[in-house]
């Protein structure tokens, strides 16, 4: 039987996931919606879908597996149009890179929480966005986290765990509460303190004279400073709850290390210091 | 006529700085002096020094130029190690990464800054430190920042210049104070963030289950967490007053973007967003 995928926005995550699958050989076809033609047409030409409509109901009409890869400020409003549209009998996942927000997104567009949807969230992506930047391997040995709900369908979850694995992803269960916490920890607040740090020295008067001395620890710590601005404004509004509370601990961490500093305690900044080494060479390489 | 070459601590840099010398093919003789004889004995075996002493004062008799590349903790007793024996015509010069508080240590070490003494930095490293981590290129197509006082002798400077030049550096001259906040801005403050940022996720309850969803952003942007806890205590220590300007800035920064998250508000989060990435695109690229 040959799935019918109808992926909602087709960028980074949404055409690597669609290349994947097309590289991992299954027969789906693939069907992109979203706002704009070009991107469809684009999206089409790179050999990423079939074939595109702008309708979202045409999209889920008799659709097997609808997957949400639009921001997160626009989850509700495509939840809204394919409402009338989804199958009871259709899968329907997404890529959200925050899941509490999501899955209110999609109580209130669709009315309801189906049975037959299951939140996922790939820990894969490039600080570009687009279907230019979509590449079939973005996902391979990379985790996929599921946080299904209590009243989720398994079989729905197994179908999606199943997808996910063609694209050499790891997939792993977890809750939704857990899934933003750990998140706001290693991804959203980092990419907070790197934006907030390229701007503070780009507001800095000798800004030109700055960056020209910055070596290659600037430009690695501050890569993700490069990412999509519109996705960070929507992640910080979306798991705003997670993310104040690492940053409240990290900012009294760092209240710590600056009164080290003051009073010149080098015991305690060594201390700090080799923990954070430690940790770092142990876990990350 | 062959330079006599002194380095007091043959470790990443003074191990790079002596194997740019000898790939430039410059035939100074290169003595190396530090406290290890282990780490010198391996020195040599790498080929990167062609002899080696204990002894300071016998370490500077008749040497040319004598770099200091030891840590910035130990630039003083080391100064006062050769303060006896360094001949006036002997160029002195060094590679901290703080520049007053070298200076200082030369003053209290020396009982003079020496006219011959040329403060200098080269804006390179990597979070890797020993000689076995030195390699002839780190400098090729670097910064190095010369900081000379008013009363610092000119064909010193250009001596120094035209040494780092050999390394396929960039050398510019920069005022001390200039120095000491650009480079706390640039360097300092992302190394100390991310040293906090990593200590701050590995005192969490759910440590190990945090590092495993860490994806590639979370290790580029923590890689400079695995820079040598002494070598940070001692930057912090020594640079001191511009790393707190810095980290006062930065923190001003940061409350204006939990502020921000408190209200929701994604306009303010959005503008700082892009002009952060706006910048990075602009200067880092
Ligand atoms: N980038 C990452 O690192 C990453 C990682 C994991 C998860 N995620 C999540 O993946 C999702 C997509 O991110 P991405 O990086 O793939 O972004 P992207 O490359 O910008 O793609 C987003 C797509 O959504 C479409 N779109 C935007 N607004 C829409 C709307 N109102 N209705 C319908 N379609 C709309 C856009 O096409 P049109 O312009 O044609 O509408 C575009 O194709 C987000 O929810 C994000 O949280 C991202
Ligand atoms: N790493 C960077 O990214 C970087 C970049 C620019 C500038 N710097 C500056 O370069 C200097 C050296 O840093 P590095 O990264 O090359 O460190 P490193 O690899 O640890 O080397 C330091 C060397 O100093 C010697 N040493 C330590 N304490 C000493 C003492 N009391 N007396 C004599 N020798 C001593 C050590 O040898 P023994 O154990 O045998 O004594 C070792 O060979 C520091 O001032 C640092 O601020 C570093």
């Amino acid at each position: 039987m040959k799935l019918r995928i109808s992926i909602f926005g087709v960028g980074l995550i949404g055409g690597s996931w669609a290349l994947a699958m097309r590289h991992a050989g299954m027969t789906h076809e693939i069907i992109g919606c979203s706002r704009s033609e070009n991107h469809l047409a684009e999206a089409k030409k790179l050999g990423v879908i079939d074939r595109y409509t702008l309708d979202p109901a045409e999209a889920v009409r008799d659709a097997d597996v609808v997957i949400l890869a639009v921001p997160l400020g626009a989850m509700q409003s495509v939840c809204k149009q394919i409402q009338a549209h989804l199958s009871p009998q259709a899968i329907l996942t997404d890529v959200g890179s925050a899941k509490a927000s999501v899955i209110e997104a999609v109580r209130q567009g669709l009315g309801e929480i189906p049975p037959r949807f299951v939140p996922g969230h790939p820990i894969a992506g490039t600080e570009k966005s687009g279907v230019s930047a979509a590449f079939d391997s973005l996902f391979d040995g990379r985790r996929v986290i599921l946080t299904p709900l209590e009243h989720t369908d398994p079989s729905a979850v197994n179908r999606v765990r199943g997808l996910w694995e063609l694209t050499g992803a790891q997939v792993e269960l977890m809750a939704v509460e857990e899934h933003d916490q750990v998140l706001a920890a290693t991804s959203h607040l980092p990419h907070i303190l790197a934006f907030g740090l390229v701007d503070c020295l780009a507001g800095m008067r000798e800004q030109e004279e700055i960056f020209r001395y910055a070596a290659g620890g600037f430009k690695d710590f501050t890569r993700i400073a490069s990412s999509d601005p519109v996705m960070w404004r929507d992640i910080c509004l979306a798991n705003r709850e997670a993310i104040l509370k690492i940053m409240a601990l990290y900012q009294k961490d760092l209240q710590q290390l600056t009164t080290a500093i003051e009073q010149g305690n080098g015991d305690e900044l060594l201390g700090i210091f080799q923990r954070a080494k430690a940790a770092r060479d142990r876990f990350c390489l």
